[in-house]
């Protein structure tokens, strides 16, 4: 439909985020200027204004709009222990059990040898430069308890280790409020090793 | 986190997409800043593009850019004949087909009562005034098979058939490539009731 080329254009990109497919796509954009423009504006200033501000944290690496991000600026947090996680998503979940009072490094992502992304595309350099700065004491590997979480949290480690510092990885043991019974096999395996 | 103002929004700004929750929000926000910001302003401007330009026709109500859409305007077409579907989506189906060679009259909704949706929200009232306007002969009423696209032929049929319009409705029946055996039995009474 040649006179249709805005809605033509916003359906294209409308697919390349990720999760939305073609059908997907349609329906947000037929959804969105038949029955909410308004929501249609707001995003596309959303859009406009977070990719202007957003960069990131020169300490820790998440995102911020600031030099540094205002965790990192907390001067009551506890600077010898770094925490490092995957996502911002994975540290605001750190945060709400409030039993971590130190800092953080956000790596971005995860290895994953078979999407191609390595050492380099995650933030592993400037976690070495972070973890060296002479007042981290320990860092906490946060990352996943998937095959690409654990294989990133290995090679964090031995990098840190090399460079002699403390690393400790969180538990692995039963989840809070389960029934042995209904735990997977894995799960009670390392209970069972790791047992204080 | 008060220094993620602009991140905050844009979380807040896609979860008004339909089908979009608080993870998928999270998990589109972090992937196009952290990897596709090209693909986040190209998303901003057609965003902003589309609530501009798009419109709906003047005499078949679909989207379009200019007063009357391209199909309107294509004096090469049957206008004695004028097909009622749901979405510009389906139109495009019907279009696929190339069975068909008259004009169209998308309705931009359907009635669904329990929703809210009546006649007054779908363009029922801009049907009857298009398909009086001298020339069309038939309605062919082509809405989903659905619970509520039948309702909604039903209620347009008896507001055209009211005002003397001859009024058909697509066939009902086995769906080409079919086994017999696996077809639902709803769909084997219609076909053998509409035998011809």
């Amino acid at each position: 439909m040649s006179d249709t080329n805005s809605l033509d254009a916003l359906i294209q990109a409308l697919r390349r985020l990720p999760g939305v497919g073609m059908k997907s796509a349609q329906r947000i954009a037929f959804h969105l200027l038949q029955h909410d423009r308004p929501a249609a504006q707001q995003l596309s200033q959303a859009l406009a204004q977070a990719c202007a501000q957003v960069r990131h944290c020169q300490r820790c690496y998440t995102f911020t709009e600031g030099e540094v991000c205002a965790t990192c600026m907390d001067a009551t947090r506890d600077a010898s222990r770094l925490c490092v996680v995957e996502t911002p998503a994975d540290q605001a979940a750190m945060e709400r059990t409030a039993a971590f009072r130190g800092l953080y490094f956000v790596l971005m992502g995860r290895l994953s040898p078979l999407d191609g992304v390595g050492p380099r595309d995650i933030g592993v350099q400037k976690l070495l430069e972070r973890a060296g700065d002479g007042v981290v004491q320990e860092v906490i590997l946060a990352t996943s308890f998937t095959a690409e979480g654990e294989a990133t949290a290995h090679a964090i480690a031995e990098a840190l280790r090399r460079r002699g510092m403390h690393v400790t990885r969180l538990a692995r043991g039963v989840p809070v409020g389960s029934e042995l019974e209904y735990v997977d096999l894995g799960t009670i395996a390392h209970a069972l090793a790791d047992r204080r």
